[in-house]
């Protein structure tokens, strides 16, 4: 059984507290179940992580290569800055499926642009917890493929 | 039992032959076929429509008006250039969800902007046919919260 | 006597019923009809058209090309998008008014930049239904003048 | 009986002399005679202030602040480049019709840009002197509607 | 014998009437007519099109896939703006030669980038009907090469 | 004892009643109390001088020339505009402290850029009165050290 | 007692030793002393944290929501690069004031742009260890209003 | 005999005492006399101004209408920044002469546009008090040739 | 009979052996052959000239002023770097045909701006040595109608 | 003997397996190595630190302030985005060598921009393993010279 | 006696026949002519020298130092394009006066953009030969104070 | 034995006395023979070549086609303007390194573009006469890979 790993970045520690009108009252723990309760369904395991260092979440991604079909990521703010969490995610070696709870084309600008979509499969976004599992849907029929498509 | 629309843009109507490296071999035919099974088992009906037409496009969006629960939309060539198709959208009074076959992030720099995303309540792009598979599941669980978004 | 062409570009048609807060309460057919109040007492015959087809607003400029003597056209969407429905006012051979319900101005940036008013005499914009009256008003007289200053 | 003030920005002054080609042959005499020829039509007063300094213009503004119903306004050089005058259009309370004699949009790239159309309620603008006549009936009805909208 | 498309788009039926000082006094009908008279000496058939439609620019390319060796094309306003129509010239599986009769690099800016280019093989323009004459010249020899090159 | 010239800007003369929402309710006679109220605690003298004329500030500058040991200056609209006036600063030879009652990096984008920070040796912004007095103790203690920074 | 968290970001932990000419001979250590000696006069207490970890500052926003009543942040290089930290500032629920020693207006231009600018009340900057003074001043007005005002 | 004006802008009466290093050490007054001595030399009268405020500028170039035979114009900081004095320059009917101190393209990027440049015969720039002189050689040169060349 | 100039820019001298995939297998000698033989047909007498210096390409055109009836250039990299060859080509007084052999505006950003198209009639390119031929084609054309067109 | 730092930004620890169509097959481990095999023979010891998180490479530049005659970096991602590493490297005190085993110029455009650049002494990048061993001898010597030059 | 060098750039060998409209009907040849009539005026040699080559004027300018007082060049086409008679004239330790026939800033955008303003002492453009001459007159005052000012 | 071929570009022959402070005191002289002290020692022949005509380093670039084993560049000026320089280097058929004494990023930012780039191998710059020694270095070892990387 092939396994997924998905990726919350800074401030997703937060959610339900922080800004709901923006980003919901559900918790990250609570997506997480979500997730975990969709999994068996699909076939596959979850595996999540969370952090506020863009390091960490490198490290992650590393010590997981080899060992998962495909990567579901929701990078919070890192997603419009960080040139090294795309090349972590490029050098995974496994699809990589974006995700974001909010619409970020209807916010500020500097929010527009992501690093991580050149290195994407594809995107999932404005769902709040709906982007998640549908991205995970994604990213099992990705994994199953048998072919990282980046 | 709610109604969803799905528009195909231009040239969307060649699918399966045109530039199947970008696009895939699956042709519009074969999608909505793929659609119509999956809606029954979402609790809803769809009807699809694709035109070359810009007019035609806004022409039907206007028709349907206070008939469906959401739209699912896959603007091709005008998602980049049409504000007309945009407004449309936004009069249309039910959730937009914008999807795309391919991952405009990774092709020339023209398609990287969409119109249609400011007023989209989401969007789900890269996954080929999925991409309509899964902006159907979002729509359908947008058209049942009962709340256009925008 | 002579006649004004009144353009009606695309979603006009919902006026009323479209974003209310932004177009007002107003239906089209109330504007053409005030519009038509107003010509008699100017001394010319109003004819409206409305399309959400770009080429079919084309296809009125040129079919009334030296039968009228002005133009007034809110252009919607295709004001910020068309360079075709450009090229087809400045072989109009008739003085050009650009109207607009909103003042473009305060909305989003791309709606800022109009490709017709290049190509128009002048504007009027922000004032609802009184920028078609007034704009009626500025092309008798331009009309009058029998000189397209195009 | 509402007040309606006229302002006219620098240069405005050499109407008829200046650049003919651009601005027309009316003095700028001539142009405050035909509004107050057309104020008691429209059951209005019209009060009118021409200066070549910026401050002074905005003193103006803040001395009529109160007294009345709207301003209609051509800025002249200090529509590209005030924010002074803006804000104190702004800070006026009541609806602001901005007002140009030519078409800024078919001259230099710098006269595009106004400062003053953020917070006008409207322009009219390219008609001429009509321009001012226009923008004093659309500044009239403004004020018959007792609400400023910005 | 191989045939070519040779497509005008919006407003070129008005040629010989719109601003003869940029596009001259020959008609369509002329253009056509020497077409006609140079595809015997080529060995080719030609087949003339035009609208303002852009959805019937797209129809038409659509339609005669498969038949025709090679696509000359102006397509005008359309040129500048529309990428559906570049989609479709992309999918048409055949050579494209673009062609203009002025010289777009020096009218407006808004006319120096054309979305075609990226998927015509080269382009001919300025020279009036020779733009034309030699486009088709062009066309027949890439089709003789039997070699779509984008 | 030295003595602090603090200069306002055009519309400060307005505080109280001018959009209350983004600059509070105390007027700018009640910001000059604030200072006097706080100058002798800091051992200083405070002079205060509004003016709606770029030139009256400018000339204010000159004049106190050798006479003032640090400026403290909101400079309202022409803070984003007024190269004159910058200029007027860096010739005073004393220090300059830049004040603003609003956060204007929160607002439009043209107020974004002050042409003063260059020539300022810091900036107070977003406080509301706290602006003006945090800005005179910045003054003071900058004019105590004897040496003006720019 | 209320309580106020000063931030101090990447390199700070250098100063008086790292480029003197721009950031002046006092240590951080003497900072914070001096913060620590104002503080009580203010009524409040101060907890200071330094970092070279973009991580680390978010963690301990995170660790004191809902104990502090406004934060003071210097963020050093971040200023100018870190949505991840705009987002965590933004999601703490109290008043943030941004100071920096130097006039970021007057250096390098990627400088100029502060991504936490647009979550804080207001800035502070340019006057040296005055900057982190006179922020504290103004953030215990703030705390003491009881009211965040992003 | 002819008349030349020659206008200084804001600040320019604190040359020699302002940043000299920039501007040199001769006063305005001694400018003034060295164009006084030159002016019989080349058979004209010279009358100078200089104002700080942009409106007096605009006043006195109105004033001299039809009176003089060249505007030798050094206008400061409002060189980058006004549009209404380009307008009353372009008004004005007689040759312009710009002319600066320093080389404004070795400076502040703001300062390497010039909006009068566009309404001015040419430009002497870089050269200190010779700047002046020089200008003044070219404007009665110009007024000789009794035309205005703009 | 008139003659054609053909000039040849830097690195042309080197065609059949650079990048071929990009520019052919046909050498530039090869080149000229095919244009000799198209002359007599045209009735005209073609001049060639290589050379990778842009002051050797300026002097030929001086060179020859009056001498010829029309110039086809294809001016490789100097297309998008040469003011001064712009120049000379405007100064010569005849029509100027603009020829590359690839598409321009296919290849890198820098590549699709030509200084020279603002002076030319007009431009083959994208077709091989096509592009040389049609363009003499253009060029007699021109040069029969006894009219530079610039 | 002096001592030399050699640096390693986030993913180097993944050369050899990380896209070596780009970034070649060589392990980190084996550039450290052939670094080692150099340094004795330039009489020089090298010490080398790789890490995946932005804050420990600036505490590590900070930990080895003095001890060290020159810094060799390759900051891999974070070159593009770490205006506090570049702050860091500022501080260090001594010359620093930026390498890229890629030629970042050839790649995506946001890779252009290195914002360590403005801090080193010199570049070596493009020459894979090389550029490493280049740049040791270019450190080398920098640290003999004994004067950081930044 | 100091001796002045003065340089023309390409094409103004055609000065008198091109484009006269823009640059007079004077040949370079009288301009040389006027030069050498106001050389012993004002005590110095004036030697010229024209070249189409951007390297020729590089190595005139490397010829001449040591032996000349400055520099007078108009720089023609390469103004807007030469880095390297940039360097050119920094290197060559004299002042250099820039001068222009013409008003390059009402002229195409690429024009107004010069290379060698940056390493100029300053300006004389838009006066015809006047240019030269006041160029003239600029650069022995310079040269005789002894002193490059760049 | 392979053979590398050393280009400097316009004003290297300067070097040593051309502002020493950028360049350093090294002759052009004094590097060619430390080149060729360290040649042999790389078992390569090195021959060197300036000059400051674009097109001098083009022919000469052209005239060593198959008979050098790669090119190490400085191309000085032109390094940020030539496109054709760049052209002749992409068809030389060997590896090329580009060098410069200075650090481009450093300075001007029209020196931080580099055109050369795009087509080189790798880059050395910064490190003055070492920029060379490395970069020759890394020629051969390009070299005797004997592949051309571009």
């Amino acid at each position: 059984m092939s396994s997924i790993l998905v990726l919350h970045g800074p401030n997703l520690n937060l959610l339900g507290e922080r800004e709901p009108e923006i980003y919901g009252r559900t918790t990250l723990a609570e997506i997480d179940q979500q997730l975990a309760a969709l999994a068996p369904e699909l076939g596959v395991a979850v595996e999540s992580f969370q952090s506020n260092h863009e390091g960490a979440l490198i490290d992650r991604i590393q010590a997981v290569r080899g060992r998962i079909g495909a990567i579901v990521i929701n990078a919070g703010g890192y997603t419009h800055t960080s040139v090294a969490l795309r090349d972590a995610l490029a050098a995974a070696g496994v699809p990589v499926v974006e995700v974001h709870l909010s619409n970020i084309h209807r916010r500020e600008s500097f929010r527009r642009r992501s690093l991580i979509a050149g290195v994407a499969t594809g995107q999932v976004l404005g769902f709040g917890v709906d982007s998640y599992l549908l991205g995970l849907r994604a990213a099992v029929n990705l994994a199953a493929r048998g072919a990282a498509q980046h």
